[in-house]
Parts: structure tokens; C-alpha cells; sequence
């Protein structure tokens, strides 16, 4: 049994002193192994395999030709889980249409395993590799063939399950990558996007009653402006994350739709009719979503237009918690020389030295997966124009920004819920301040002393720093009894009957 | 009467050429008059307006304030047009509610003619302004108000009807322009985008019908693949086109969501209860199009998802267009050392030598139009992203941004559709070539032969750069019949039985 | 003498009302005329040209079969003017190998008037047409042809001065149309972006001097933070502003190497040797920019990488001033329910209630242009990146993006200079009442009685809204005149010794 | 000694299936921890950290607090190797400035083992934490206390070396953090990316060498044009990744710049006079790359321009790069029905049965991460542009954004150059045909037989699909010795004398 190294080039001119390459060295070595090793074989000839992976010759080679990026860089997650949940159908149907059963049910087991997780790490193939997502479908195919070969009392390595004649059978690379990147990006968003924002919208529509008669002042242009609650302002980040989870929702319908059956170039060669629509159902019934067989394998394999009309959903959410988290943080400012109407919840030190120094953390955080988010749309956004003929090649980069931007917006918006949001307490003193130091609730005097007094009043009251009411009593045109009648915030929070 | 000269600010470090100079100066005097002017006066004082012009002291301060860009910046048509719109509509409404009939009456006949475009002369006003689009909401108060006193036998400039007190009654500048915002883009989107997209649909089915028995080689990674029919081939561009009208019909209920009510803040403090409902009830008369007061009035002001989500949609419709004009360069690429298999209309000469040699110029107007959609995309996130409080003050831009997309992708959709894909030909003669050179068909002897000769017969052919035929027969494994009855290109573009 | 209208499609399924039909056609209207024709001709055959204008067959062509964008759409100016700067030095060059003098004289003459703007109306031509920019070459061809021929005494149209082989002469619109993109965008930043930028440096080093003793509250997180002076904070936006002019002035090496020579597809076919060296000198000599040929044709042609990267600069620069730009409005916010440490210039009524209101319209105009210039960043990227063989055919949007971003940038940073930060005057009252109030300067503390001790006091203070001096008294930590002798912010605004 | 999970919450709405729920919850429990624990406590009071790790309170807050995105998020190890350089640098400067020795010698010690990348495990928080990066950096100064004491024989957690008054001596997360960032950024930028480059230079230039003589028809437009060499061609290429490696060295100047000494907001205070040179100095001799001090530290702090410049740097090698490897795929397509002008080099097998079909697997992984630099630029420009007052907080987003870009365009151009660069072979034979075959080489009969005459011969070749030879000889406009001493490609590369 051979002992085997994966070497790694490391480029250097000669001229970076030891230190770096020391240190690019080690960094890049994350993929070196020592230690067992059996030979597996495909069209190229015989090649070294880890004793201890399951996979085969075809993932062992993308492996050393794709040395991009590193461990961090490996086709996500719920790619390889839903990759588990496919080739388990596809079993399943290849069953009704022949396929040995006693194979079939080992290959449904095998993958049963890899959509729960357990062979994660037999799924080493990065991103960054052919844009077909071929490696990765063949990953999956190998290791299913030599764990549904082990399930049947066979030795890895011996094709007693072939991973392209039964794994793979009536599939094609062209057509699982685009589904799995379907199902994947659908239970993400169904099981950790929209329960989180929908969690986040609660919470905000509580804050928006709890604060629905506290009156403050407005703010346009960043300037002082006329009053409203802080209820209605909190209303504001509801209906946004409300319409959030609309105009994610309102993508589901192309994100549902299945390639499965297109097979190479989408016309569904080697496959039976009824293929398609039957593992849709199967993926269906297993993942309890309504997906179904693309109404046309040709743009489903040649487009993803479906992941860029979902991040570009996804883009408007970061836009609209971008917006939230800034005025949170901006009405939360302070202690002293801020807004100060907000009061965050403290979730760890903020200084050693300031008590009521509030970092808002959460917030930073959020807007931080926000410009993500953004960032990540432009590169799905130039993946998928970037399509030719058959088949977009950019099929493993725009999975990986999807999925990474379903992630971070699901996880911080949970995240801002719980730290934050939840916590959000109104600084009733501080709001009720500055509410009656603002010169603009002259406004309401204009009917019974004119415009022309009105602005007398506000004049002199902003020029000697006075309130209102002490600049009316001084010019002489109310009595002090007039003015507390007619100065009233709470008349000016709607329109009048 | 004065004459005046606006005398514009030219940035020089003494260190730039004459020559630069005089051509910068040149180019900045877009908006020099010499002609007569009358003074007109707001609350900062006097000021001097050029006499032919319906605009008032507002205006001109603005357009002395912000010399940003020149003449090509203006406040786009449309914006101005739903002015005139949401004008007449408020006079109407506020007639209801009280307006002197006779003033309501001549603010409605002035705002017709904004609606139709006739005074679009005296909206000089360019986007780059305040960020609430007040200055352009006063300009249209300002004309209008002007343009209603002529009606009535006044004088422009005498204030009979007032551009604040009768013109922008019950209104604020932080909901007109959203309403206009609004107003605008759903005009564009009915009455230009969707139609235009509508006859590509069309025009692109119609080839697939057309195209439908034309069996041609497959790509996938630009590599040779199996065949498909060139009617499958724009079956997945008719595929893209359609689904890129759901994606944009998809945003119109939250475009007809009107703001108009909300006044400074969103609470509607200066409007009367009902105001908000008979405001958007008129505007969807008006235009004929199902607009509904805003469920919220705060969002409705403070951010601009509705844009986001938008132009999300123009993006992935810009995605779709660039892959389906990509495609029909390249495939119509030659005349003689390209793929060749699409004929493209000739509509100019390409070139005074080469015969032939038709440039996909309409491709190429519309890729660059995509690209410019995608950019604005990002300018209109970034300005959504970034309001703050009860307004966020991109408005102009975040308008511009997208009427500009719309109106590119609508006319260059119907350039495209005009111009190229109703006159696009398959080439027969070379699609056939293409077909039947390939190596790929050498898969439907698999079940005859067994993989292995099959590889070799393929592999001989590509070594030799012989046909398969000739390969096959040399190497022994098929007679002539065989061979003409198993490889048969009309069997491998679906499913089999 | 043929009476012509160019007639418009409208495309409209029919069930779009009457008024967005008839608004729209208004709208698409702007190149109808109805003037007097004369006939032109090219390969194509004949076609109509109004009489009054000087451009051709293929300018017409472009003119009816582009019809995208409207009259907005135009070239941009510095391209055309950059054309008659080219063309003439083309003609310069080309007499000293052998055109006839006469003719290139008055060729140099015709293309001087396109340099000064003087011909502006007859290039009517859009941004999005064929993508090498071929027809506003000919566009330029055939106005200078004519100009010249009417120069020399000749009928327009007669073909007297050719437009190919005469004012084309050596050149390809392959190699005229980057060189001219060079020329403008050079042209632009040296006239216009630099000097503008400079004065910015100048006025914000000027405000960082007058404001150097002024010291303030310090913000991190948005909260409360260590003190600095004025004159620090606007320090570091003077240095954002000097290294802007540092990354752009970084580009120009790139920007200033001219295609021209590299006709059709690099090569230089159809030149004479030594022709590219001349016409880059020439056209240094004309516009005093040390324009030189490019070392490498093929990249000239085929990439716009140089145009990438100068966007690329003033994205930056527009990250710089929206940096800028919202600090001076939030520290400007009020007048009595924000920051207000800044007083900014009123330019204009902010509203006709409240003295005092001033909206940081100049800042909202600069934020506005800088989205717009990320966005442009990413059209430009998107188009260059999409470049085929041995040409880009995004130039036109590539070049039109990148002279907005240009002018967008150039004339609002004068505009906020002049109109806003030159004006700028602290708020001194204000900054001293914040700094006196906030807790951090407890942080001095810390040396004489403990950071426990410390701590207490702030504490205390924080929870019961008191001073830092009331605190400590109240705790018996210190006397007042220790107090007094420790807690001295400009103690704290620098490095100890 | 507590047993401790760390629990994580599951958003559900009760309506997805146990499927969804349970394949997420799966995924989320990649921190979970079933082992041995210690208490540790700051400010917040105790908290429990496993015993096996080196960190502190701080750091788990952190990680209880920031659940957002799993372990893939980790802050990038170029950070936590750059923290180990500084806090070595700083230990030894503050040795000088008064710090213990035997202290600092055991902090530099540990901080050396940072640097080695030894103690990797022990940095477990993820991006998305405070957008100071705050909390990395007491994750540092944790780590490197608790290791400190260990080798001086304590044990970890008592805090015998302090994480704030010993490893964060003189310095604030405020400055610690941007000096990371930079350290990180230009080790990445020299010891990777520039180097990958050059040698993908290297690589493209003795391609065009190589290819100097074999004369290929050109292409603009995507269609046929006049000829040019491969070599030609290719020193296009070449000089892209030339400039290429100029734009991002042009930006070191400002990378070069530390922020460290300007602590909490860019004064300096806590910190001695000379402090900030003298660490920028160690942390050069460091890295022996020639780090300054910054000249203004409230930039430096505020503002993370240097970031956006680079990722503009890198964002137009990314346009570049998509360029030529979509070049290389188009001119490698076929091998029957494509351009098939090259041939890549065969690494994975491109389908089990069409020998021949080479995918062009390398392009395709460069192109996907060109489209993800161009993304991660957008998402870099939106965190700069969003700093308030003296500190922006995107820090950990901008700097994971940027280091991803450097590891994947490095790593990507390595991969590129030698896995297809530097195999590719010319197809002498089929560029020689298509040269033939093409029409455009009849440009060289104009000045013989008149444009005329060479039309005719075009058309009618073109028409015919006929030679142009056999179309001259049968219009009997030439003899067959005129026409072969004519039609020469060999003259047409190049301008004449």
C-alpha cells in the first residue's frame, strides 16, 4: 500500500524573503495527507486514493488540478446534502424502471447517509473547479457506489456498484447540478430564510405595538422634522421585512422547478419519458416541497436565471435590513452625544472603562452580511450571463454564492432578532427631550396666528436657543394657556378628520 | 427688464492647456441665457427667472446650486409626466375637499399639459438636487401654478395661484415624489418593457416553431455534445423571455402601492382622512392602472424596496438577454471561420470589403444595454441601502437609475426583436455539416457494438480526422447499413419510449 | 426636394390605454423631423438625410436602426469633440505621407470645428449601437467629409472629400474609436475631475487648519468614544481627497497610450510604418497630454482593462466622498434634535415653516452621484470583461459610463466645495456642551484613583444622568480641584511624551 | 469541572418537515462541544470556555453571541497570522517602551506561534462579529496571554500575562485591527498573487513566442477579419496580466501605511510619542516587506480606501482574466464543430465516450473566480462606503472580501498557467484552413484590380461558398499566378513600409 503525499506547488520568485513562504507554505498544505492509500482507477489510468475516503479517481484528480482556494473553498454543504437526497430518488425511480432492486435499495441507503451529513468528509472538491459541477456529481456518485458496495458486502473500489451505470443512471452531470443546486437553495430558504424573517417580522411588529403610543420627533434629511410614534416608525422595518418575505416567497415558483431529465444537453437522451416528472415527485414526497420537472430542460440547464432572480430578492432584504440596522444603530447612539432614543440590549463589554457604552454589535454584523449579500448578487449576477450554447458553466460559483448569502442573511437575521431586536428598549426621557425642543412643532400655530407669526416665533426661538413657547409668550402673541392647547404632538401623529 | 448670464464656476489649477480650457468651458454653458428675465421671490428673497419660462424662485436656485452634469441629466420625461399626472389627480381630489373649483379646474388643465409633455421646456432641473426631489416637486408646483394663473387671465409670477398653498395642497414633496417615483415606473413597465418583451416572446417562439425539425449539434463547456433541435435551442430563449415577464409582473404590486398621503413623515398630518384612498383611486383612473394607497405610508418614504426588487427584476431580464444575444453572435459567427449555423439580417454595411461579413450590431447594442442595466442595478442598491430615518433622500437617483433600465431594455428589446431575431435564418446547409462531422453520435452505437469498440471507433476517428463511418467500417465492427440505421440524429433529441 | 418623417414603431399589445399610448408615442417622437431631404448613398443603396445636416448614409442607418435610448442617449460630448482632435491630427499626419494638402487643410479645419463643439447637432448618434463604435466614426467621416468639401467650395454629399479615404484615411474604427476613448477620458480627468478634486483638498485642509483647536466628542461604533479636534476629524477627509488624486493620477500612465495604428485588428495593416508614433505625437502636441502610442495593439483593441481600471479609481473616490459626505450631514443634523456640531451653508429654503432647517442638499446631490458611480463602476466591468478575440464591442457603454462617472464626480465635487464645505462653520457651543457631557473622560481618571474606582464614577453618572465632576464628588473620590486639574480633554487628543 | 453544550437555536415555524429541520439542525451543530470546560471571567462575570482551548471570555461571548454561518466563516488565517506578527512587533517595542521583559519575551514567544499558524484552532470566531474586528482581536490577545503564561509556568486563565495590559499594550482594537488587515493584505499580494502572476506572464509570453509565425484569420465582432499571428495574439494576453501585475503593484504604497499607534480613534492616546514608528518598523523587518506608519491615522482608522483600491486593482485582473481564458476556451472549442484553432491540454476525463471532447475545465474554474472577484469587489465597495465618523465597522467583511479575492485570483492564475497555459498547442493544421478559406483576404487584390472587382470576387465566392481563387480565376479577373503572388497573409500582419 503506497504512502503518498500531495505535493503542492508554491509560486515564489525567489525574491519573498522565508518568512512568507513559510507561511504560504503551511497555509496551503491543508490538503496533504500521510498516510494510506488504495488505487482506483478511470479512463486516465490508475491513480492514488486515500485508503480511508470513499472516493474515486475522478474526485481524486479534480483534487490535485483545482488546488483553489482551500479547505474553506469546499462545494457547500447543503450541495452535498442534497446531492444525498437525489441520488436516493433517483434510485428510487431507476427501480420502477429496472434497475436491480438489491442495488438500488443499497444505493438509497448510501445515500440516505450522505444527505444527512454523515460522509461530509468524503466530499473534498472545492468550488473552483469545471463549471459543470461534474466533479462534484461524480464525487457523489463514487462515494455512493463504494458505500452501497461496503452495504453489500463489497470492498471499496471493486464497481460492484458502478458510480455511472447505477449511481448515476439516466443522469447526467448537466442536469444533477442544476437539481441538487434547486433543492439545495429551496430548503434553505424554506428552512432557515423565511422561519427567521418571519421571526425577525414578529418581533418588530411586537416592538412596533409595545412603542405605538410614544411620540417623537420625525426625522428627513437627517433633520429635525414633524412627529411621529415610535410605533410608526418600528411599523416602517415590519412592512419592509414583511414585503421581505414576499419577495422571497415570490420566487419559489422558477426556484421549484426541477432539470432532472434534461440529461446532456436538455433534450433528455438515454433517459425514459416520464423520467423527469417522476423524480420530481420523488424529491418532492422526500423533501416535503412542491418541486417539479422543469417546464423546460433547455433554460434550465443553458440559464440560471432562476438563482439570479432569487438574489436579486435576496439583494432587496440586505437592502432593507441595511436600512433597519442603520437606524437602529444611529437612534440607539450615545450615551451622551447621540440620539440616545433607543436603549440596545448590552451582549458583552463594550469598553472596559464606559458603562452604557453599547457597541451595537449586532447591527455591524448585520449591515456586514448585508454589503455580502450585495456583493455576492453582482458575482451570481455575472455567472449567469455568462452562459453559452447548452450549458452555463458557472454552475459551482453561483450555487456557492446563493447558498452563502441564504446563510449569512438567515443566520444574522436570526442572530439581530434574538441579540437585539428582542431587546430594543425605547428611552422614554430622552425622546420625550428632545420631542419638545424641536422648534418644528410650531407648525400647529399657523392656523390661529398665521404663518407669518408662526415663523416669527420659530425664528426667535432657534436664533436665542429659547423653546417655542417661551419665544410666543415674549413676542406676545398667545397666552401661555393658548399654547399649551394648541402645541399638542400628539394631534400631529395622522391626518386630521 | 435685466439681462442676465448664469456664469458657471470653471475649476482650473492654471496648469491645464488653453486648448482644455476653452473646450471645458464650452461644454458647461449648456444652460447660459441671454435673454430677458423677471424677478421672482421666495423666502430667501429675489430672484432672477428668464422671462419665457414657467418656473418660479425654487427652481431657479436649484438649477444655480446644482450644476452637476449638464443638460443630458435632467429629471427624466417620465418623472415629469407623472407630475403632471398626480398635479391634475390632487386638484381634482382637493376640489372634494374644499378647493376653490375655478383654481382646481385651471390646475388641472395645467397639469394635463404637463402629463402630455408640452412644458417638459420648463423643467430644467437636473437629477443630482436634494435628494428628496423637492426642488423638481416645486418646479412642477411652480409651472403649474404659473401656467393656471395664464389660464385664468393672471400674470406668471403674481402668485393667483399659488404653487404651495393651491398646486401642493395636502401634499408634501416626501410623498409626491415617491407617488411620481411610482407613477412613472409603472408606466414604463406596462407601456414600454412588458409589450416589447411580449413581441420578443413572440418573435423567439415563432423561430422555435419554425426551427423545430432542424437537428444540429449540441454545445455544452463550448465542446461538441449530443444533438438537439435548433427549435429546442430557442425554445429555452422563448423559455427566458417568458419567465423574465413573470419576473417583472411579479414586482408590480408593490409598485402600485402609492405613498401619496403620507405627507412630511408618513403620518399624513396636513391631509384629511380619506385623502390617501381618492388620491390613489384618481391616479389609477387617470392611468388605467390598478394603483391602491400604500398599506405604509412610513416605508413608503423612508426606503425604496419596490425599486430594489425592480430593478432585481431588470437584472435578471438583462442576465437573460445577454445569454440569448451571446448565443446568436456566436452562432451566427463567420461567414466562413466561425460556427456559422444562424444567418443574421444584414441592416448596414459591415464592412466596404467583406461581403458576408454582417456584425451582430443589434447583439451588441443590446449586450451593452444589459451591461448598463446590471450597473445601475448596483447604483440603485446602494442608493436604497442607504436612507435614513423617516426619508431616504436617493430618490432622484434611484428614480433615474431605473426609468433609465426600463426605457434601454424596453427599446432595445424592440430593436432586437425588429431589427434581428424576426429575420434570423438557419443556416441548413451548415448545420448539417456540423451535425454529421461530429464524433458525439457515436454513442448510439453503445448498445450495438459495446462501449469499448465504440470508443475505439471514435478515437480512430479523431486521431485520423476521418468520419465515424469510415472508421467504423475500416475497423471492421459495422457494415454500411448498420451504421446508417443506428446513427440517426432524429432519435437522439428526447427521451426514448 | 422629399418631405420625410421618421416614423416610429409603437409597440403596445392593445390593451394598454390611450393615455399611455399617446404619452409614450410623444415620448419615442424626438427624432422625427419634418424638414427637406437630400439623398445619400453607400452600399446599401440610397437613403434620405435632412438637408440641414452634414452627416451621411451609414449615420442615418445607425440613426434608424438604433432606435434606443432617446435624444439623452447621445455620444457623449467628449468623445465627438475627442474625434475632432483626432481627425485632424490624422490629417496632419497623413499629409506628410502624401494626402493632398489641400484637402487634409481643410479636413484640419472641418474637424477643428467637431474639437470646439461647434458641430455638436450633427452627430446625432446613441451610445448603443454597433459595440466597436463604427458608426460614430463614420458619423464623424461623413460630417468633416462634408464640412471639409463645403470648406473647399463644394456641394455636401458630392463626395468631393471622402469620408474612408479621405478623413479615415489609415485608420480603422477598430483603432479611432479607443483613441478617442483615451483622448476624452484623459481630457476629462485632467480638466476636470483633478483641478475639482484638488479644490476640495485645498477648502477641507483649509477647514482642518481653522478648526484644529476645537475639541470634540470622538465617535466609534456611532457611540461615544475618546476626544479629537475638529481640525483631526476633517484631517483625515483631506487625506481621502489627496490619495483620490493619487489613484487617479496612478491610472493616467495606462490612460494615455492611444490605440491608433493598430487598424482593423492590431495589426497595423493598411498603415504606414511609423504612422502610430506620429499621430500619438500629434495629438500630444494638440492637446498638451503626453499621450504616446500604445506598446501593444492587440491589447488596445480587444480590452479596455485601462478604462476598468480608472473606474476602478473613482470608485474609490466615490466610497472616499460618501464617506465625506455623510459625516458633515450627520454631524450637521438638528437643529436641535441631532449632532449639530456643524452649521451647514443655507442655499436654499429648507422648509417654509422652519427657520433653521437647513437640508444637506449638497451632500445628498454627492451621495446620489456616487451610487451612480459604483453603479457605472460595475457596467464598465461587466463590459469589459466580455470582450472577444481582437475586439471589445462594448465600447461605446464603456466609454459613456465612464465620462459620466467622470463629469457625475468632477462637477459635484465643485459643487460641494463651493456650495457646501467652504461654508461650513463649527457649532462651538454645541461641541463643547457634548464634550463636557460625555463619560469617556472618566478614562483620565484611571491614573489617580483606579480604574475601579473610575469606573464607579462613570457608572454612577451614567445611571443617575449626572456629571462625571457630580459623581466623583458624590463618591468623596476626589476634590473638585483635582477633578479639574485631571479630567482635560486636550490632554487627551494625542500621544503622551 | 462542567460539562457544556452549546446550544443552538433552530428557527422553525412549526410548518417544515422533519427532514428540513432535521438536516439543518445537523448542519448548524458544527460548535457544538461535549468535553471538559474552565470558568473565565470578564466584566459580564464568569463564563465557561473548554478546557482545551487558549482562549478567554471575550472570545466565547463572541461565539454564543454570532452564530452566522457556520465554521467556513472563520475569520480568514492570513488575519490570525498577521495578529501574531504584530503582537510579537508590539511585545518588543513595548519591551523598549517599559513592558517586563521576561513578559514580553514569552509574548513574543506565543505570538510567534500565532504567526506559524500553530495555534489556528484557537481562533474559532467567524467574520460576522462586531465590525471593529474587536472581538478577533481579544481572541488574540486571549490566546496569546494564556500561552504566554504557559510557558512561563502558569497556568491558562490566571491571567498572569494579561490579555489588555500586557498583549494589547499601548494599542486598541481601533488600530490593531485596520494594521491586520494590511499586513495580511500585502503578504497575500506579495507572496501569492504577484508571483502567480508573473509566472502566468512568463507562461503566456513564451506562448507567444512560440506561436510567432503560424498566421490565424482574426476576428471582430466575432466574425471574420483580417489575419494576425497566434503569437500577436497572444501578446495581448500577455501584456493584460503585464499591466495587470503594475495596477495591483501600484496600490502597495497605501497598503504599505499601519494604523497602528492611533488606537482608539486616531490621536494616539494610551500610546508614546514615536510608538506608531517604531511598530511599523518592527512589523517591517518582520515581514521584510517596507511597512510605514500611517501619515494619517484618522484615515486610517475611518476609512478603508486602500481596500477598495486593491479590490479595483483586482476586480480589472479579474476583467482581464475572464478575458483570455474565454478566448482560450472559444479558440479550443470543437474538436469538430468549434473554432478548434487550439488544443488544451487533456487533465480528467471529459466524457466517458467521445475521445477528443477536452473541457475546458481550467477556464472555467478562472472565469468563476473572476465573476466572484468582480462580486467580492461590490460587497468591499458598499462596507467602505458605510463608515461613520472615526471608525468604520465592516472591518472583518472588508478584509475576508479582499483576502478571499488575493488566495483565489492567486491561486486561480496558478492553477490557469499550469494546468492549460502551459500546454496548449497550436492546431496548425485547422488555423491554416480557416485562414484559406476566409473572404477578407481578397482585401489584398484591391490596388491590383480595383475594390470593384475585389467586391465581385467576394460576393460570388461568398455566395457560392467557393474560393476566392476560383471566383477570381472565373470572373477572369486574374491569372493563377496573380493571384497567388497576391494573396499573401503573410504581408497583412503588420503595417507596410
Amino acid at each position: 500500500m503506497a504512502m503518498f503525499l500531495v505535493s503542492r506547488r508554491l509560486s515564489s520568485d525567489g525574491s519573498t524573503t522565508s518568512f512568507l513562504e513559510a507561511s504560504l507554505r503551511h497555509a496551503s498544505c491543508w490538503r496533504s495527507f500521510s498516510t494510506s492509500f488504495r488505487e482506483e482507477r478511470d479512463t486516465f489510468g490508475p491513480i492514488h486514493v486515500p485508503s480511508d475516503k470513499l472516493w474515486g479517481a475522478q474526485t481524486q484528480r479534480s483534487l490535485q488540478n483545482f488546488d483553489i482556494g482551500g479547505e474553506r473553498e469546499r462545494m457547500p454543504e447543503p450541495i452535498i446534502r442534497a446531492f444525498g437526497v437525489l441520488k436516493k430518488c433517483a434510485a428510487k425511480v431507476n427501480i420502477d424502471y429496472g434497475l436491480d432492486p438489491s442495488i438500488g435499495k443499497a444505493i438509497m441507503q448510501a445515500a440516505q447517509e450522505v444527505a444527512e451529513g454523515k460522509l461530509n468528509d468524503h466530499f473534498p472538491l472545492v468550488v473552483w473547479q469545471t463549471g459543470s459541477g461534474t466533479q462534484s456529481n461524480m464525487n457523489a456518485n463514487e462515494v455512493i457506489a463504494n458505500r452501497a458496495a461496503e452495504i453489500l458486502g463489497h470492498k471499496r473500489g471493486d464497481k460492484f456498484v458502478h458510480p455511472n451505470d447505477h449511481v448515476n443512471r439516466s443522469q447526467s452531470s448537466n442536469d444533477t447540478f442544476p437539481t441538487v443546486m434547486h433543492i439545495a437553495a429551496a430548503m434553505e430558504m424554506n428552512g432557515r430564510l423565511v422561519p427567521n424573517l418571519k421571526q425577525l417580522h414578529t418581533s418588530l411588529r411586537s416592538k412596533s405595538i409595545e412603542f405605538k403610543d410614544i411620540i417623537k420627533i420625525g426625522r428627513t434629511h437627517t433633520q429635525d422634522a414633524t412627529p411621529l410614534t415610535l410605533g410608526q416608525e418600528f411599523s416602517g422595518y415590519t412592512t419592509q421585512v414583511k414585503y421581505g418575505i414576499d419577495r422571497v416567497t415570490c420566487t419559489l415558483p422558477r426556484m421549484y422547478q426541477l432539470a432532472q431529465g434534461g440529461t446532456a444537453v436538455g433534450t433528455g437522451l438515454n433517459t425514459k419519458k416520464g423520467f423527469d416528472v417522476k423524480i420530481a415527485a420523488a424529491v418532492a414526497e422526500e423533501t416535503k416541497l412542491p418541486f417539479v420537472t422543469a417546464e423546460n430542460k433547455f433554460e434550465a440547464l443553458a440559464a440560471h436565471d432562476a438563482f439570479v432572480e432569487t438574489s436579486g430578492a435576496l439583494n432587496t432584504i440586505a437592502v432593507s435590513l441595511m436600512k433597519i440596522a442603520n437606524d437602529i444603530r444611529l437612534l440607539g447612539s450615545g450615551p451622551r452625544c447621540g440620539l440616545g432614543e433607543l436603549i440596545l440590549p448590552e451582549n458583552e463589554p463594550g469598553s472596559s472603562i464606559m458603562p452604557g457604552k453599547v457597541n451595537p454589535t449586532q447591527c455591524e454584523a448585520l449591515t456586514m452580511v448585508c454589503a455580502q449579500v450585495m456583493g455576492n448578487h453582482v458575482g451570481i449576477t455575472v455567472g449567469g450571463s455568462n452562459g453559452h450554447f447548452e450549458l452555463n458553466v458557472y454552475k459551482p460559483m453561483i450555487a456557492s454564492c446563493l447558498l452563502h448569502s441564504l446563510r449569512l442573511l438567515g443566520d444574522a437575521s436570526a442572530s439581530f432578532e434574538k441579540n437585539c431586536v428582542r431587546g430594543i428598549q425605547a428611552n422614554r426621557e430622552r425622546i420625550s427631550k428632545l420631542l419638545h425642543e424641536s422648534l418644528m412643532l410650531v407648525t400647529s400655530l399657523n392656523p390661529k396666528i398665521g404663518y407669518d407669526n408662526a415663523a416669527a416665533v420659530a425664528k426667535k426661538a432657534h436664533k436665542e436657543g429659547s423653546t417655542l413657547k417661551d419665544a410666543a409668550l415674549t413676542l406676545g402673541v398667545l397666552t401661555p394657556e393658548e399654547f399649551d392647547k394648541l402645541v399638542v404632538p400628539e394631534k400631529m401623529i395622522g391626518p386630521s378628520d
